[in-house]
């Protein structure tokens, strides 16, 4: 028996979700559904970093099993690929130790938030990002950006329908660029709650339009009230970029 | 009655190409189907630039119709676009003399080709490139390509079913691109004989991976025989990108 480590992309306009759900197509059921016909019928749970929503895309996905498969190691992506449609891709396989937990030995996650801000529609876009085609104060984004930096507790900017208790959590990196037609948030921190980047991408953007100020920011946060954050940006700008760990777990920087 | 242009924008992933086929989900019959309802179930018969076969996308397909409607030129696009599915997108109206035709009158057309060179796939652009990741020899892919430039009996470049008379046809652009990932084939010409673009691609590829010399360009078209030409490369990477008529129609540049 040895542990693998999988680097997974999907795209997740065809999926419910990430997580098994009874008669749903999710990443989750057809990753396993791969793996099971590759160990001929025996059923294998993968653990992945984390759940993604109905929409939501994965460029670094990490999923872990455990496996009594010979398969080298580099022939693990096209034997399971092989087996998946082809919205969803495994990139690289790694054996890790046995103590390796996708989950629980992440250190860091990143996420990017796509807008899509062209005042024509984009239908090759309408997937991957968010059509928001309005005039936007970049320097007030930026302000309201770095105010959630840091180490802040986040029940504003958390779905109020989650059960977690604790919501500290410390955010390196809240950043706004301009790529092209687009406008890309990209966060960085230690953990994120249910919902956390789309509302703090929502939010931002409702500074970006001027219908409030950055300075909010600070008392959104202290009020711990999820009604006084913006609306909750649609899934499918949504990316989950990279799971960090201790330890580089693939040979590829991605 | 007035005759109407537009300027329209698909996604052919979902399409049974352009033309109306019974039981298939087509561009023509569904923005036929759409323009019935604004016509409060009256047919309305459009008229394109020309075909896409399935998979094949549009940046700037042009058609026209004639219509009584007496609707504002600038709010055509909305109430279509209101009737229409998301792959597929009117971006501007214009009113055109009562004689112009969408096909007889496009004096150039511009196909865009596009293939991921990256070795790693990429999920979101799987409906829009061609995965080609093999070295190319971009030097010797250039020169084959100025010899398709001019004009030419594209017979080789042509599928052998068709049953145009004429094969004889102007290109005046044949480029080759490096785009961050992405290899981009530009083509313009006076007109395109059914798969042109796609075999030339296809030709270009298996000289780029030095499967024949570039020289072999000239023998090729000089011996009007489709199966000296390579293989046709898949619709999925290919775009029209514009429809060149002698006035501009539309007030924006696209």
């Amino acid at each position: 028996m040895r542990r693998m480590a999988l680097w997974a992309m999907y795209d997740g306009t065809q999926f419910s979700g990430y997580q098994v759900q009874p008669g749903k197509r999710t990443v989750q059921s057809e990753i396993e559904r791969a793996l099971a016909t590759l160990h001929k019928g025996t059923e294998i749970r993968i653990h992945s970093s984390g759940r993604t929503d109905t929409g939501v895309h994965a460029r670094g996905q990490v999923i872990h099993f455990d496996t009594t498969l010979q398969i080298p190691v580099e022939r693990w992506p096209k034997a399971i690929n092989s087996c998946l449609a082809d919205d969803v891709r495994i990139i690289e396989a790694a054996v890790v130790p046995d103590d390796f937990h996708s989950r629980y030995d992440a250190i860091q996650k990143e996420y990017h938030y796509r807008v899509l801000i062209e005042q024509k529609p984009d239908v090759w876009k309408r997937n991957t990002t968010y059509h928001f085609p309005f005039p936007l104060n970049y320097p007030k984004m930026e302000e309201a950006a770095s105010l959630l930096m840091g180490t802040h507790d986040f029940s504003s900017f958390c779905a109020s329908n989650t059960s977690v208790k604790d919501k500290v959590r410390t955010l390196s990196r809240v950043s706004v660029e301009l790529v092209g037609d687009e406008l890309v948030f990209k966060l960085v921190g230690n953990g994120f709650l249910y919902n956390m980047v789309r509302i703090i991408v929502g939010t931002l953007l409702e500074v970006g339009v001027e219908k409030r100020e950055p300075s909010s920011m600070s008392y959104i946060l202290q009020k711990k009230d999820r009604s006084l954050a913006g609306k909750t940006a649609p899934g499918n700008g949504l990316f989950l970029r990279k799971v960090y760990y201790n330890n580089d777990i693939f040979s590829e920087n991605y």
